[in-house]
């Protein structure tokens, strides 16, 4: 088995290798704090990335963004029933607004609330209660807000970037007169995150609906995007939910329409958190550790200088900021090259395999005998077993962008292949399901026809199998439901998730 | 008297003027949860660009954004004790993480927390055990982090931007081997804050420290910048924090020195938060309405069509289109000029009265007739009282970047002429310093010399006046102590605060 540079590889143990590439990277860690994790500069310089790329498209589509209060009023939370039902056991709560030294000098809670608040776990019931007080007229509408905030889910089995209880996100909320038009925003921003997590993230996903027991607490609809992990678990990376009239019911949003009429709007939601650099690690790292797609690098490429500590050192590193400047002239997709030189006072070789295990596309060593050959030796992040390429500057300098542009299209190439390779379309009875799924290890997709009888979905959890989604591109096929051998009425994908 | 935009005016009642200026540019606005505000899209936006201004510096400047839990275990929150004593009486406490029914149906917090957690009010304590694990040699050092997040401190008395019980900001955190780089950071950073805040707002301030009564809990020096309101109170727009060893011995932060030597290191922080908005309302801001320095505005120039619903609407609404895109090819400050059309169905006046009140730089109205004579009716913002200016389209797109710098300087001249006005420096003797401050409309700035006696500053606080910093700028003048009449060591400026 050829050297990696983690110690544990993905065959060995998926769960520590994900750790491990976190470790590696410097992207987070565990806080004193249970499930409360600390996003790190390079984690956090990603999320950045991820953040620009959905916020440009959230705008692109009309959406203005917001800031609502972090705290939700119980009585406000409780007022749509499904909701507050879904969320109450993972709510952290507020219950006093004071500190004083106990008998013991100990700091203990003083101040009670009269009410209790809720840290929000999501925003329906606060950003509803505005809406019934700003939303008078048809004039009014469509509204179309966004925030970015944290929120809080207590979560009993933490795991970085997956499952935190404070994590980082994007909630979408929108009102529309017609529940044509917000259905249509529901799709719309479900093609959003599409966009950024298949475009930018090269991130394959399938996007489709949620049985009814899947859906997001209050909601009539929940479409998401779903990707295959390198281990063949499923990841949910977006949800889009179609609300219809529950939460404008429950908070009394009403309009005027153009006829006087008085009517309940309809509303939707959709958020994308800091779970999708879960995704990213384990769709694209390799036993060498992450592998960033360049659009949501923070760098492109990095120019180790070789230093001896000898009088050559000045012109090396002269050479290397000169070719940082020269390729940060260059463009790629509309944006400059993010090209650096890691001038810290640490062994070449020891950053050189930093850079790659944090996963920056090219790494350019450059020393003293390059300079005399007017070369740099490149790293290829898609390329860690082959040698290191011996370049002409001017030839680096001429091709970043299509280095770049090559690394992109691996990345996505290898997912597509992993994915192809463990998703399975002619699993035709339960025998075989249970065949596919049976051990903790077996995993993969199946997509198959399903009776949609939400008892057969009760029949395959005792598997750790759920059904992701009812994929919007659908077979056609007229078989019978893999679960049960009754009629079909759609293809469903069965999947282990995270 | 002239007839406002507003109904309330500065004279006749400051305070509810601020609010009536928010209310009309539909700024932000209170939420059911006490103390909490909601940001709406227009507030949000230009937070977004002070946002941006700031980021911007704190990058060059060798920052990385990170973020840490908004929970803080109370025992790491009581390390510190100066600073658990300054902020114990307004922290936000969660006890429990599940809520459930009750008998009476209605929910009630379940499973209580082993030990209480805190809403972060700031993150020194929760940033500095994770600089103990990650500090260890000279190497790692400095450490210079920033995250912008929402933080709680619970008020009583709350008032929309500058006084609410949560609220958005960046919190820098620094950690240096020298008590030397520490204070050069410390500087640096409100130097930082003075450029985006006087630079880009066009808030003029005045910077130095604070006395020790006024110093951040925990800090051996705050630095401040402070700027006057247009009813002579100051407030503080920024600090910067030298917090010695304090934090790092409480937190147990030490690094081995080039010698070997196990040190503790010097820390600082640094915030400046959505008060900022509140002191833009209360600088430039008259009695039509917010007034925006161009490089903080969302838009420069909204262009409002004068529709007649006739059929030469169509024709009206191509010009104002083609307009805007001609001047959104222009460039000021290095940047796009932000020219939007304002395509609403409501009528022409009220639309260029609401991007008046909203504060925007320039409003200009196209009709028919102007289409014919190739020009357009614009307001400036800071000439409302005048006629609107009738200009060739051609005149507009050449000189609306002269127009929005002549705007710029126009809003800092004026903030600087008021400030002139209310400052004194010619205050000798208490008695004269009660003069000036003697009851509550009795505003502005007294700058002189003090003795730096603690003791004087409870005697000015009968009058609700406090010393507001020491600023940097010192007149070398040998007078006696305003205050005492005793030896003077300092310059100090007096006023009431927000």
């Amino acid at each position: 088995m050829p050297k990696t540079a983690l110690r544990i590889t993905r065959e060995q143990n998926f769960a520590d290798w994900y750790l491990e590439v976190i470790r590696e990277a410097n992207l987070a860690e565990h806080s004193g704090v249970r499930g409360c994790m600390v996003i790190k500069p390079w984690g956090y310089a990603i999320w950045e990335r991820v953040q620009r790329a959905l916020d440009d498209l959230i705008r692109a589509t009309g959406h203005d963004n917001v800031y609502f209060p972090v705290f939700i009023p119980l009585e406000l939370i409780e007022k749509e029933a499904t909701h507050v039902e879904g969320f109450a056991k993972e709510m952290a709560v507020v219950t006093h607004h004071r500190l004083v030294k106990g008998e013991d000098g100990k700091l203990v809670p003083a101040a009670p609330l009269e009410s209790p608040l809720v840290v929000r776990p999501t925003s329906e019931t606060m950003i509803g209660e505005s809406f019934a007080r700003w939303i008078q007229s048809y004039r009014d509408l469509p509204m179309k807000l966004n925030q970015w905030a944290n929120v809080v889910r207590w979560e009993l089995r933490p795991r970085l970037f997956l499952r935190t209880t404070e994590f980082l996100w994007q909630e979408g909320h929108t009102a529309h007169a017609t529940k044509e038009e917000a259905l249509e925003e529901t799709r719309q921003m479900l093609e959003v995150y599409r966009e950024v997590v298949e475009g930018a993230m090269k991130i394959p996903v399938i996007p489709g609906t949620k049985t009814p027991g899947e859906r997001f607490p209050g909601a009539d609809e929940t479409h998401s995007i779903e990707a295959m992990m390198q281990d063949g678990r499923a990841l949910q990376a977006g949800t889009s939910h179609f609300l219809g009239q529950n939460f404008s019911k429950a908070a009394n949003i009403q309009f005027q329409d153009k006829d006087g009429e008085t009517r309940f709007v309809y509303t939707t939601s959709w958020g994308a958190s800091t779970r999708l650099i879960g995704a990213l690690i384990m769709t694209h790292s390799d036993d060498d550790g992450l592998r960033l797609p360049p659009r949501i690098a923070p760098r492109h490429l990095v120019i180790v200088p070789i230093l001896r500590g000898g009088d050559q050192d000045g012109k090396v590193l002269a050479a290397a900021h000169a070719l940082a400047q020269r390729l940060s002239a260059e463009r790629w997709e509309n944006e400059a090259v993010r090209a650096t030189v890691d001038t810290r006072d640490i062994n070449a070789a020891d950053k050189r395999w930093e850079w790659i295990k944090k996963g920056v596309p090219l790494v350019a060593e450059l020393g003293p005998r390059d300079l005399e050959s007017g070369s740099v030796a490149l790293t290829r992040r898609d390329r860690i077993a082959e040698k290191k390429e011996i370049l002409p500057i001017e030839t680096l300098v001429g091709s970043v962008g299509s280095l770049l542009s090559a690394f992109e299209r691996t990345l996505l190439e290898q997912a597509l292949a992993y994915r192809a390779q463990r998703t399975r379309e002619d699993v035709a009875d339960f025998a075989a399901f249970q065949e596919f799924f049976k051990s903790d290890d077996r995993t993969g997709f199946v997509i198959a026809p399903w009776s949609g009888d939400p008892a057969s979905e009760a029949k395959i959890a005792a598997l750790g199998v759920t059904i992701r989604c009812l994929p919007y591109r659908q077979s056609g096929r007229k078989a019978p439901c893999v679960l049960t051998g009754k009629p079909s009425v759609t293809d469903a994908l069965f999947a282990k998730a995270y």
